[in-house]
């Protein structure tokens, strides 16, 4: 099985309104909630793909109820471990008029010491039964910096691969416990080593310790910097929609992939092709297996030459 | 005591971000959660004046739960009859920019017919010791268009007064049953009514049952109509901020008056100067109680003749 961790799980709220005016009162109309923060998302994609994925991570308080109860009904694992503190709730509106989302995320409870110690004993013994893990989202606060780092040496010793997707600091300090593929976007990247060249500042990373380095540059499409080589992966066409949900669903294909042991340029394909098909979907998590299908077949991935560096 | 309604309580939740633009993400800086809804609301600033108050009403689930823990710990006294659904949360979006919010109203869980029934038998015990009643805000669905009028004949034979703030359908059915105070704002009299002459809608609204119509006029303060006469008392000075706090501190003034025996001319002064004072405080439920004392000392009330009729 797939092993995801959330570390910051969230309750997603979506309020839909006809059109977001600010400084005005908006009568909501309807109000989706559903378990959320990256790792939950990429579970979401790997069961839709039939690949077993559990849930872990922390979640706590009423909200953390909610979310777990909401989880539970989708049909994914839950092995969250219980917080005293209550979990955080996003909220997207979005505007029935033009189907734009407008974004408020609240930064989590703080994480006690036994609480952190109580999940890394539990994510041990799910790490013995996994194929792989995905770590992904923000760290709440209360964790040590370098919490992904910890976890990455866990799951290796265990024999699972990891795939890593966070930014800032909690990246930087993770890179020298090995990750098999860090997944910054561009932005990120950029922040988290103060290169704007995207070939340079990926080969940073690899240096620090990151085994592969998959960066996703939005409509541009996903390229891959490892000991081996680059490649870059297109989407085979434009779309407009879920930059967040396409994020996630990148990270489910890496994930499935590496478990299987896939070849980099096929799973560079694989990932752009399935990151694509979540695009349009409005919500993280969700994915349209037509477009998939259909886009692993067309994406165009290719070489990436080191005598022609490009941003 | 004085006795507050609130069918649709709340849990207000403000967010506080750098600064509000529509299709992007925000990070929420400072969450800050209270029980809200108007009658709770009107509750509070009672509670500020040092005047008893209770709070009924209508609230259940996780939500409802938060928002009674809340109020307790707020000293208020909380005799809320519990539902099957969950309350509604309000979004208040902050911007630390300019201090203008925006805001974001669920609907809220429909009421079953037994929770309804229970509901009407707790608000009859509690009656019997309110020298007044406000009846304030929406109705959730699932109750009766005439819920306030049967809330209305059953304070009355209690031998509570009665102050009416709601708006639509539910203001119109309520008023066969003769509240002693309705309180709409300028838009809500031209709604309910189809006049635009302020003078002439509440002139129906008292064909229509009610015992008195306080019109609150934003900046313009509040006028008042009734069988003797009517008044108007406008705020000393210009204040930008919070109407809807300004609304339901003048509920508040117009219940404390009304069950004191206070004539008109003073009442309305009382309600403009508390009214004008909950203007600058960013909740609603709060007042500057300095403001307060200043004002109603300074605001000018004048009597409307009949003969110079006036919007």
């Amino acid at each position: 099985m797939i092993l995801t961790v959330t570390l910051n799980a969230a309750l997603d709220v979506t309020y839909l309104v006809d059109d977001l005016v600010p400084r005005t009162s908006h009568r909501v109309d309807a109000v989706h909630e559903r378990a959320g923060g990256k790792g939950v998302n990429v579970a979401r994609v790997l069961s839709a793909l039939g690949r077993p994925a559990v849930v872990t991570g922390l979640a706590g308080g009423p909200t953390g109820g909610l979310l777990r109860a909401e989880l539970r009904a989708a049909g994914l694992r839950d092995e969250l471990v219980p917080i005293a503190g209550d979990s955080r709730r996003t909220v997207t509106v979005v505007s029935r008029k033009d189907g734009d989302a407008t974004v408020f995320n609240q930064s989590g409870p703080a994480v006690l010491p036994d609480e952190w110690a109580e999940f890394l004993a539990h994510y041990a013994r799910l790490a013995r039964d996994a194929e792989a893990v995905v770590l992904a989202g923000s760290l709440p606060p209360g964790l040590p910096p370098d919490a992904y780092g910890r976890l990455v040496t866990v799951a290796a010793r265990a024999g699972a691969v990891t795939v890593l997707d966070t930014s800032g600091p909690p990246l930087r300090a993770a890179l020298p416990a090995g990750p098999d593929v860090v997944k910054p976007n561009a932005a990120e990247l950029v922040t988290a080593t103060g290169r704007l060249d995207l070939g340079e500042a990926a080969a940073e990373l690899l240096r620090l310790g990151a085994h592969a380095v998959v960066t996703s540059c939005g409509p541009d499409g996903l390229r891959t910097t490892t000991p081996q080589g680059g490649w870059r992966a297109a989407p085979p066409e434009r779309l407009t929609g879920n930059p967040t949900g396409a994020g996630d669903a990148c990270v489910a294909a890496l994930a499935a992939g590496l478990a299987a042991g896939t070849p980099w340029p096929e799973l560079l394909r694989d990932a752009v092709a399935l990151s694509a098909a979540a695009v349009p979907c409005p919500r993280a998590g969700d994915v349209d297996l037509g477009l998939y299908r259909r886009f692993r077949t067309t994406a165009p991935v290719e070489k990436i030459h080191a005598t022609h560096p490009d941003r």
